[in-house]
């Protein structure tokens, strides 16, 4: 059994004027759809990056795909490094924090070759990690500070969200509307003061709510070790507040706070520095760009060994890669958070039978065989349709954001 | 589909009088074998211990094993942790280096639940641990300083080995019978300056295979240095010199010859020190006490992960589990070293078609489905009725030592 032909499908998906310490989320969202075909006619799925460096490793990849074994996952990473020699990173500017090109493209093909591997045993995903410890996986409400619309639009129907008291509100709404019981917020958007009030202001309404916040290293290390030492006993953990190593082993030594990463620690070979130097105690996995499913099994057993705890990441998504992390976390025993997911703010999908929908914020992994999703054919051609006229083709949010405020700055640290 | 049945066998295995640092190896080699039916007929096979600890614990699991689905390996896991409540080790006295019973017996079933899951896919069990890397596995000469035969018989076809030369002589048999391209010793047996002879002689007759020795912590930390420096340069790596972690990282920091071990690090759980003080730069690998065959995955991508090498540990076993282990080691990248094997000591087997068969030093993991071994039932017949009358239940090197000298002490340190 080879692999004969693989599709690749760029889709632009809706997205809301959500912020960061970057800017703000453009009016649209680019992910890469991957329909893996056996030569038996098996299909496998996956979803990736739509960005431009992603998708042009993704379409130089896979011809020399063609031919390969769908059981053959070792192969799969040896002719993705020999497709891609220059190797490289995802971003097309310099980041903080990029991923390594042939990780993601090897993650992007290992998951539909999962999904072929549980279709032909007739299995869901699962059992092919060991099975499944829980049979719904929880997720987190992702709050974002908005703003109120995108720019020649009317507000959208989550309206400006640009002060503490609105945050609660918004995060009052997620939790009614999904039931989600961990909340986590992007911060690094609004001074410190205030993103400490929010915080404080959502423990007081939710009492019981593990709660994280994000500022993607939007702090300075003094900033950071203020916040941390005034959200003590606030928070579950606190996520990469400030870049690099060394600053976070800064911060992590001034706070009783844990702090987790998906900025410090991106491939396997990041860890030992990390632990030696105490840099983290959690890390976000994500299937992505760790290597895929099998990895991302891989990734917790090396964070249960070194007594890291482990969470998981999330960009702007769709049902395929939601099915693909209820299906790992479902056989991941020390995946012990509840997992980030910004699939709520998206909206749509291109998997049949809509989006998935969470019950008390939890999901359970589609019962299969494989992923357990099937694709909307009517749906996937309207998103890539989008892509192809929508006017973006690479993320930027300084970019968009300064069409909201010309004189903004990108600035890391900003805090 | 669930598991229906579940046997257990006890064999015997006759043994050659093979001398280590604390005795001399029984007439007789205990082995379990292991048949784990599926309700729908599928048998899989496993192999593993044969002393009465282990016996009794994975006896004691097995009737928590029925009706398991068998892919569902975490929860293989959690059944035998709940089914062996009071845990412990699986050796009859109290041993410096002791595997837990839990981790024995969840490995001995995880072997045929992975063979289970092979068979039904139609596949070799190396395309469920992610496709094989190598076509062929190197395997080493397991070198050992022995009596001419056993007691009351009359010498057996390797005669007496006690001196370096004998020594050299034993090896130029093994390469040329099999056709092994790496060496390794067990030592702890002579004085250190014929351990050190025998290694250089045994470098002199062959220039370009790597060479190992293995006292099994039987030297004190000052005769492993000095034992240490005068074989660097000779031995490609030095297994367990003295016992504990500490001693070890002592050793390793007075010499440059990289150390070895599978008596300091048995366990996830004991990595971080090894690597915390430096105290080993290679993990032997063995999937009848590290989990499983997937487990034997994860300790790989760990030890990758931090930077330590991987070789792989054998007791006398039989063909079953040369099977697994010859899976597991072509589907694992960085298994960078040739894998120990006691095989060719034992000469039977109670599989289809007798004995696998080495070719260049090398065996080529059997095709499948599954593991790709069947059991030859008379065999096994004849087997278990030798573990009912031989008269040996425990394995105990010192005892029968005893019987050769009666004045011999068990000592760790010997030298």
């Amino acid at each position: 059994m080879r692999i004969a032909e693989i599709r690749l499908t760029p889709v632009a998906i809706p997205d809301k004027p959500l912020l960061n310490c970057k800017g703000v989320h453009q009016p649209y969202a680019l992910r890469t759809i991957i329909e893996v075909v056996c030569d038996d006619g098996t299909l496998g799925l996956g979803e990736s990056y739509g960005s431009s460096k992603a998708l042009a490793g993704l379409r130089k990849a896979a011809p020399a795909l063609v031919g390969l074994d769908p059981f053959h996952l070792h192969e799969l990473h040896a002719r993705v490094l020999a497709a891609l020699p220059e190797g490289g990173g995802i971003n097309a500017k310099s980041a903080v924090a990029d991923h390594r090109l042939t990780d993601v493209v090897t993650s992007a093909f290992e998951v539909p070759l999962m999904d072929i591997q549980g279709k032909l045993l007739g299995r869901p995903l699962y059992d092919l990690l060991g099975g499944k410890v829980r049979d719904r996986v929880p997720f987190a409400a992702y709050l974002f500070y908005k703003f109120a619309g995108h720019i020649g639009e009317a507000p959208d129907e989550w309206g400006e969200v640009m002060t503490p008291q609105a945050m609660v509100e918004e995060a009052r709404r997620f939790v009614g509307l999904y039931g989600f019981g961990s909340l986590k917020l992007k911060g690094g958007v609004l001074e410190p003061a205030l993103e400490i009030e929010t915080m404080r202001r959502l423990r007081e309404a939710f009492p019981s709510h593990p709660l994280r916040i994000d500022p993607n290293g939007g702090w300075t290390v003094e900033t950071a070790i203020h916040i941390a030492r005034s959200l003590e006993g606030v928070l579950e953990y606190l996520e990469d507040p400030v870049i690099g190593m060394d600053a976070m082993a800064e911060v992590a030594a001034a706070t009783s706070l844990p702090l987790a990463t998906n900025m410090i620690v991106l491939q396997f070979d990041q860890i030992a520095e990390a632990v030696r130097k105490g840099a983290v105690r959690i890390v976000l996995s994500d299937h992505h760009y760790w290597g895929g499913l099998r990895a991302s099994t891989h990734l917790a057993k090396v964070c249960e060994t070194l007594g890291l705890g482990v969470s998981m990441h999330s960009n702007s998504h769709l049902g395929i890669t939601l099915a693909a992390m209820t299906h790992v976390a479902a056989a991941t025993p020390n995946l012990s958070y509840a997992c980030d997911t910004h699939y709520p703010w998206t909206g749509v999908d291109i998997i049949e039978g809509g989006p998935l929908a969470f019950d008390r914020g939890t999901l359970a992994p589609p019962p299969g065989p494989g992923l357990g999703v099937g694709l909307d054919r009517a749906r996937l051609a309207e998103f890539a349709a989008l892509y192809d006229t929508c006017g973006v083709s690479e993320r930027d949010d300084t970019a968009y954001m300064k069409q909201f405020d010309p004189g903004y700055e990108r600035r890391v640290p900003r805090w």
